[in-house]
């Protein structure tokens, strides 16, 4: 049986930064999961890469991701 | 009379990556709630499992739905 | 003179379910505002229902919504 | 000089359903202040109240909008 | 040296229609600074004023602007 | 080995002002951190400086941003 690799084991992360990666991680994760063949990603990536609208919309996600993340880290305050 | 299946009992999870993957159903159930007929839903996969700007939109609800889990789970602080 | 129809008594729902049945009553009831014919609607309804693009669209009005009904019942946290 | 209307006294309404209202009021009085020519407005209406894929942009905007009502209202809670 | 116009003293507003006036211009004062040459944008101008999409779009924007006022305003509860 | 650049210490800033520049330079690093080449990026730009629907979902995106970075501020509240 396979078992299922786990990529999320918190939303706490030491800087604003790693949230940053984290958020893009996320978004990513969650187009692995509906397209789950490598192969096919990895082909459809141009398409996205050099079209400034879909890299745009790709930001959208990553800021409403991270925006989780942030309240998660209670904005990483002092 | 049909039985409505009973498929969200919590938005409560033991893991940041279960509240993930409820996301994801939860956003699948939306569109199985507009477009009830599990053979047309087949048929249409392939329409947005190719598509890149499609995917990116399927991550933004996704994006969405996590922040509501994220929230109802406290973020998974310990 | 026409009695305006009142739908939306309270955000508060039992359970999380309902929470996703309101949202999605919400989404509708909005779409019914902006073209309020309903023999329109119901002749526009295969555009969106065989269009992946829109139902995704469609599932990121649902997940706003059930967005504020979570809040409002706070997240139906025991 | 020309007197601005006053249109938003308020966010505190009786009832969620007002609540809707608002949020629809608030949307089009966004694109009445971008497209400031009534005239226009009006020619331009049949693009999307026929358009399903921009009568869900719509409905996401009032969703968005109707959750900061409703964030006002405490979500009418009683 | 070009002294860098300060146009975003604070999100506080004395009624929630001045909130909606400064979430306008928020949004404004993004595209500008991504398109900042004003005769480009002054060009540019009648492809949204005239294409309801990106009215819808412009809406959008001006909707999660003003939540954020909202909220700096304690939604102007008195 | 390359060092990589940290660009994001905090999410403080001094102004609402700052909080605008900073919610750009976030956009902007997503962008970055998707399409990495930066000859690319540049060859890219006219697309969307002269595109309204992309200049309006630019601005969508900053509006997110900048709601995590008005909060994590507490809206610059004095």
């Amino acid at each position: 049986m396979e078992k299922k690799e786990i990529w999320l084991e918190s939303l706490i992360t030491e800087t604003p930064q790693e949230g940053r990666e984290l958020a893009i991680k996320m978004s990513r994760k969650t187009i692995a999961a509906i397209q789950t063949d490598p192969e096919v990603r990895k082909k459809l990536r141009p398409d996205y890469a050099n079209d400034t609208a879909q890299l745009i919309a790709s930001a959208n996600v990553v800021a409403i991701e991270f925006q989780t993340i942030a309240q998660a880290n209670n904005y990483w305050r002092k």
